[in-house]
């Protein structure tokens, strides 16, 4: 009998659900608003059990979440989403609801996490043991790869609040550190230090050299930081054309020589767009839940 | 009968030798000047096998090197110093010249990332799953360890080339990078800024308040990179008195209160000094031919 699977990319405007083959076919979609915990898991559960009903039957669920969460198994808070800005959805213990109201196994990790496992084990960072996957849309995450699986350590990386030198004349606009990446680069603090949706802004509008060059400072320090061998950019803001050429040419100029790569590989070869397109995500959950890469 | 090791921590002033024990006892111990590779390795060859005429009889050397080198097993340049800004020594294949000379199995890592090893499997950081083992002296380096394993990826992490913002009116002094971490905290950096040896700056000198500042920038940016239990800080200039407790209130002021850190843990905790003092990169080097945690 075809195995299914349940994979929720848990973003903080949507849920988007889906039932899953093995061979990362999606069988079926379904898109939930992020409102409370209440209602948007009510929803969720909801759309998984009227799946069931209809013969895709599956007993494991893939939760790629939006963090904080406390990944640690041992932890009492295990599965939460923790101490969040995100109104209403601190403390919110979604794996047990889940769980529970779904009776199945749940693997759990952040969404950057589980896309950049995603990314490594099926996308542009395939056969890598050491990857990054950098995303860039409302806020900026970076979910990092060694061997398959994601770094968690005491917490998670929360690399979208790696402080940087900004370029001359702009000011970060996070509200914990002015000037890190998340300040300064997210499609949010575009829209603040430009005062338009970074989507409206002219192809030449200077924004976009200011945002490539930020973006090239977050390259090279995951480059010194992590050696990795895939760069790989995605989100909302990535999508704009040309962006990353131009991330790419000020990332070599930012390192001006020091790093010497092997096997004359450049750095074309490792910052590279996602090979899963906007299915990051969703494939991520898929591979919470797939123990052996497909 | 015994087991004997022998141990380099190879770093760019000198190179010093030991044969140790599995129980990490010194047996004997011997410093070497980094000169030329002819002179060096040289004297380094004739003191193992003097060691070695002597009774303390050895199959495996652990060789923890200053880098760039060469750790990609299946590279034609594996065991390699590579392109380094010391005289003489790009280019050099450290480890097949020893192997020659010394006929023994060499297991090889960079300085920083052995001492890495060393600290989480016996000194301040033992017992975790990510840790950072910094150090600060002529120059700044920082290895990774996860399960026990140093981080390498395509070549290794050179974190002392992170950058981050410089305090004002510092103007960092790396030849590529300016204002990265190196070119504003190492040693070199410290006196090239100060105009002298940062070991004669009095207690009370400025430069310790900008000193840990940028390593609290460079803290800051490792927790939320690694998210590491934790960050070791070693080397001659972290042994500054009450150079740590600036750098742990300065980190605590640049997070602004973004990361909460689980079971009530205080950064006090994460960030500390190292447990092996300065036997962390000879440690280290026996620590490579050790495969199990003593």
């Amino acid at each position: 009998m075809k195995a299914y699977y349940a994979a929720i990319e848990a973003g903080g405007t949507k849920f988007n659900c889906a039932i899953v083959d093995a061979a990362r076919n999606i069988i079926v979609e379904h898109r939930v608003a992020t409102t409370t915990p209440q209602e948007t898991l009510a929803q969720t559960v909801d759309f998984f059990k009227k799946q069931r009903a209809a013969g895709y039957d599956f007993d494991a669920l893939g939760l790629a979440c939006f963090g904080p969460v406390d990944l640690r198994k041992s932890s009492a808070t295990f599965g939460y989403i923790t101490k969040t800005p995100k109104p209403h959805w601190s403390n919110t213990p979604v794996v047990a609801i889940l769980a529970e109201a779904l009776d199945c196994r749940i693997e759990f990790d952040t969404d950057v996490n589980a896309a950049a496992i995603a990314e490594s084990r099926w996308g542009a960072a395939k056969d890598t043991e050491v990857s990054n996957y950098v995303t860039v849309g409302t806020g900026v995450g970076v979910g990092i790869v060694v061997n398959g699986k994601s770094l968690k350590g005491l917490i998670h990386p929360e690399l979208g609040h790696m402080l940087i030198p900004a370029p001359e004349g702009i000011q970060g606009q996070c509200p914990f550190h002015g000037n890190c990446v998340e300040g300064l680069a997210s499609g949010r603090a575009m829209s603040q230090i430009w005062g338009v949706p970074a989507e409206t802004l002219d192809d030449d509008h200077q924004a976009w050299d200011i945002q490539a060059k930020v973006l090239s400072k977050l390259c090279h320090n995951l480059l010194v930081s992590f050696s990795p061998e895939k760069i790989v950019m995605g989100g909302g803001v990535m999508a704009k054309p040309g962006l990353l050429d131009k991330v790419l040419r000020y990332t070599e100029d930012s390192l001006a020589g020091y790093l010497v790569l092997p096997d004359d590989l450049s750095l074309e070869h490792i910052i590279c767009l996602p090979g899963l397109g906007s299915h990051s995500g969703l494939m991520g959950a898929l591979a919470l839940v797939l123990d052996e890469p497909v």
